[in-house]
């Protein structure tokens, strides 16, 4: 399923990369461009959704086993796509969301070692099987990133060694060089500035090809 | 898989059929046959599956779709399966829990129409592939059941229609006429006592079977 008359984007990347700066400065661009946006972000969105995020990083959950983990991610992701992403896009807007399933791969799957075939089948299911039209994977290394999260606010996932963070970018990588098609891997060293310019840029190509 | 050392009993059926009654009558006669038994109950049991339990249940949760449902059921039992069940089954433990995954089958599967297959697929990952040794299905007529639930006090599954209860009921009889040898089928219009004595006469032989 793709995004009918909409446009789907999705940011992906390890904590701290940039995600929430770039996905709010590409959400400024394209209103300023006249498009109607929907800016929204996983866990999270509708109501229901953000009650299982509340649950998925809690820090006192500690004893969450990585099975629960990816079910409560993908019951979090069914009510936002079903109830926000998919309506939105039949309405013709473009919906940018910070994180999507190819965060299930990299930490679930990657990162805590559970079936991908698994995490697959389950994502179909949970997504109603839509896709992003276009992927930002904004790549950084955990000691960059991880070193602009403060500790004593960190949540659940935040809190995981370095080495699981690793994991998690190296699972980012692996899944972008299946879908070179859908991936656009952005250098999260660059500055704001820089980063923005080069989503812009392949936004803009994007949006014309769709004639939007 | 198999309950390893224990032995794993688990309760089905319809609202107000009568399931908790007699899973604690049962409890109390194994404890009296000096059997180590766990009681305990779905969705819930661990903390972190008793917090999902309240986003399933609460009546102001009129907008959660069908996936959502489903895969907040099947978070709730990968938690209660992996940190409660299969412990206290390789402990050697009777484990009693009021209602396990053909719940799942009955509830979203007949009567939310979700796809079966996509259930027994998510189903094998939440439950590690665990499966009860024995099921009373204590089988009543939707007129019957729902009579004994004061309506000020319903769950958001129990404010559901006669014609939801009366697909769940026949969910569960069809899924006992697959699984003959798992499933005993219990009338639950005989009184509590019939019942138990019914259900006490099958465990026996299951017991007996098992050296327990």
């Amino acid at each position: 399923m793709k995004g009918e008359k909409g446009l789907f984007v999705t940011f992906e990347g390890i904590e701290g990369c940039g995600k929430s700066t770039q996905s709010k400065l590409l959400r400024d661009y394209l209103e300023s461009n006249g498009l109607d946006v929907l800016l929204t972000r996983e866990p999270g969105g509708p109501r229901i959704s953000e009650k299982i995020r509340q649950l998925l990083l809690d820090p006192e959950n500690t004893e969450m086993l990585p099975e629960t983990e990816l079910l409560l991610y993908m019951a979090s992701r069914s009510q936002h796509t079903g109830e926000w992403i998919i309506p939105a896009l039949k309405r013709g807007k473009v919906v940018i969301s910070d994180r999507y399933y190819d965060s299930s791969i990299a930490y679930q799957g990657a990162a805590r070692q559970l079936d991908m075939k698994q995490i697959d089948n389950i994502t179909l299911f949970a997504t109603y099987s839509l896709k992003p039209d276009i992927t930002f994977l904004i790549d950084l290394s955990p000691d960059s990133g991880l070193c602009r999260i403060k500790p004593e606010v960190a949540d659940r996932i935040e809190k995981e060694s370095i080495e699981f963070h690793k994991r998690v970018r190296k699972g980012f990588l692996d899944v972008a060089k299946r879908e070179p098609d859908r991936f656009c891997i952005v250098d999260g060293c660059g500055t704001i500035e820089e980063i923005h310019i080069e989503i812009v840029k392949k936004m803009d190509i994007l949006l014309k090809k769709n004639e939007m």
